[in-house]
């Protein structure tokens, strides 16, 4: 073999990074894998749009087809995102025998499991790495550097325009709606932001990661997800006050014999070492029995990062094809017989500490009021702040609790929410901290 | 073949990590790997002294041939430490077909490039993940997550010990001196601690780690090292001021053709990500031409993490031994054959951004004077502190300049420090900020 034939489906913003990435760096490449990475196709429907980085005419295609029954190219790379055709596309050159590498975090979380078991009927592999954390090598770790641990814990920074949103909020006192504009006129946040904006890409890449992380299938549909949208600038800088920092989290912990999977706005101390992951930087801070503490931290989207993870996984399966080494790591870590589909923790079971603003009224005998219902459904206060009069009739009081558990929480507001005294629903905002974090 | 065979020699902390990990992992390991690994044998000169880990009696030897002659031992770990008889026994090992996996950086940093091609001439390989950075999967990013990217600048924090020094000096105003009797309280510092402190233990990995980054062999006679005995609380409180934490920095930086490599106290930008790594723990932050900015984070020594690593290895290759394909990765990532001998950049050439402190006698004209020389040196001052009237006979003057080359700074030290009105040797410490990262 004189080459390993790359075909490319989808030359979007992706596509462009893997196209230079092969293109620029192809001397290092070789000197490391010691054959080249040709890209023989590239496919596209649209091949007119002005794109960052060209292809010579000759390499491309509107038909996938051509890729498909290309005998050269052993590795297909599907960058076309969504989930009807890509799917399509990925079993097809699987069953063409053909090796593939994906970014599709949203595909892999529906239906990564049968895409895995299609890929072994055909003594093939799927690479992803740059479905999670764009080009931190997070699967790699997780898959290798770590394998000889068993993981508990996982907490993700994992879309970096969320992340972008809720930084400018803390550092420049912006609302969530200019924060969103200023993150979209700089080409973070797409034109309809709700999968990032409300969790659910995030979701899809804890889905990937937990199950690599416990060798469990890949569950996405029992991720529990709340997004950003309905985070104030007075949460947080009550945050602040209290020595907290507010990142839209992805929580995986593997406890009792129960998983926990849960994305959602998360206050952590301010100087935990995630904290410091600020603008569009992702980050994955996982616990493991023997390692201890690991965070990986790098750019967890974009053109040249995602690339970066492409070209990583097309190298590491033309050593599985120069050697024949289809199998050679499980795509979940664990060897699928051997996964096992452990129970899910409902998110009325969790226990964390929690955060509450109330909006009431301003009257003696209030906060009694609340602190009581609170105490009753066995919720213990750590710390208040209450504020001077307010004009326009009502306070915010805001709560930090010890741990409790969710369902008793959720009870608490029910109740405190109905009081006539209090004037708006309460904001929720869970917190993790060492209370929540050192307790396995 | 129905297990992996492995043979210890060095019953010591790390040795104690391996044998739990394997020990209470070993379900997660084989749901992994497919093939359980098996302890079949640990050598070690001293039998009889308590150990934090147990070994079953007709397990242990002190005749390191047992495990060289077991046709059953598959892969030798070695954790004995130190140079002369590691290096015979690795040998050996390969030389008697068995796979090698080390944390001995010393020995790695010295005599790696030779043992790596006694591993090619005999079909075998040596892992080394534990020998930079502890638990971080600091090799296997290099070598395999970044595999696609050309990589041009590596910063480390690599000595735990050294770290911990230097968070106490920052965060409790402690004095070198008593941070360090401090990190030996705690187990963190060797009775005699001048590999840590002195820097050399951080060469160590530096020039493990650039020849994975760039290329090249293992150069560590090439590394430029200064420790940290010398810095004084007043410098970190100076740097403070000036918007800096203080790091043990191992820096490598691939440019125009030359390498640099060097190790010393290093001001960095306190809002950079680098700077919340305190503590024993250890960073690694790399860039690559595609991935941007990546930094890996976790413990880089003791007993479980570094066996994390080190269990890691023994997976690899154990995939290795499966599927005979004992070169599958480079040791220094590029193939051996495309190392190439790039030129080290000397100390004196390189360019940066310096903090000068001066003792200079409390008198009118001396501002003038000594910046009268820096300016002569082509050296540009960015900022000045200099405050009130000191009782002892000199005041500290303190500077930050915009970069200079190094050799300059030291011909106008040497002018400066021979002033009759400059009372004691200037203190020095270099700064990498964004102007000297952002510069390629």
């Amino acid at each position: 073999m004189r080459a390993i034939g790359i075909g490319l489906i989808g030359w979007g913003t992706v596509g462009c990074g893997v196209i230079q990435t092969l293109r620029d760096n192809a001397e290092a490449i070789e000197n490391r894998l010691g054959i080249p990475l040709k890209l023989l196709k590239v496919a596209d429907l649209d091949l007119d749009r002005p794109r960052p980085v060209d292809v010579p005419r000759e390499l491309l295609t509107t038909r996938v087809e051509d890729i498909m029954n290309d005998p050269d190219i052993h590795i297909v790379v599907e960058l076309m995102g969504g989930l009807g055709a890509a799917k399509t596309f990925i079993k097809q050159a699987l069953e063409n025998k053909k090796y593939v590498v994906t970014a599709n975090k949203a595909l892999l979380a529906h239906d990564g499991n049968e895409l895995f078991e299609v890929a072994r009927r055909n003594g093939r592999s799927i690479g992803f790495e740059a479905s999670v954390g764009g080009g931190i090598p997070i699967i790699k770790s997780l898959r290798e550097g770590l394998a000889g641990n068993r993981i508990d814990t996982l907490f993700g920074i994992l879309n970096g325009t969320a992340n972008y949103i809720l930084t400018r909020m803390t550092e420049g006192g912006l609302s969530f709606g200019d924060a969103l504009r200023e993150a979209q006129a700089k080409g973070y946040a797409e034109a309809d932001p709700a999968l990032d904006i409300e969790g659910t890409d995030t979701a899809h890449k804890l889905a990937i990661a937990s199950a690599i992380s416990f060798g469990t299938p890949i569950q996405f549909d029992s991720v529990y997800t709340e997004g950003i949208s309905g985070i104030a600038p007075l949460d947080v800088q009550f945050g602040e006050e209290f020595g907290y920092c507010l990142k839209l989290l992805a929580i995986a912990r593997n406890t009792d014999g129960r998983i926990e999977m849960r994305v959602h706005p998360t206050f952590i101390p301010r100087d935990h070492i995630l904290a410091g992951v600020s603008g569009a930087y992702n980050a994955v801070h996982i616990h493991g029995n023997s390692v201890g503490n690991i965070m990986l931290y790098g750019m967890g989207a974009g053109m040249l990062p995602t690339g970066s993870a492409v070209v990583a996984d097309l190298m590491d399966i033309a050593r599985d094809i120069l050697a024949n080494t289809p199998e050679r790591i499980a795509p979940l870590a664990f060897l699928p017989e051997r996964l096992s589909l452990i129970p899910i923790k409902p998110i009325s079971d969790i226990s964390t500490c929690y955060y509450f603003r109330f909006s009431a009224v301003d009257r003696p005998g209030v906060l009694s009021k609340i602190s009581g219902i609170l105490g009753a459904n066995e919720i213990s206060i750590s710390a208040v702040i209450q504020k001077g009069r307010q004009t326009e009739g009502s306070v915010p009081i805001v709560m930090v609790t010890h741990e409790a558990v969710e369902a008793n929480v959720r009870k608490a507001l029910k109740e405190i929410d109905e009081l006539n005294v209090v004037l708006a629903p309460t904001q929720t905002i869970r917190i993790e901290n060492q209370e929540t974090t050192h307790r396995d």
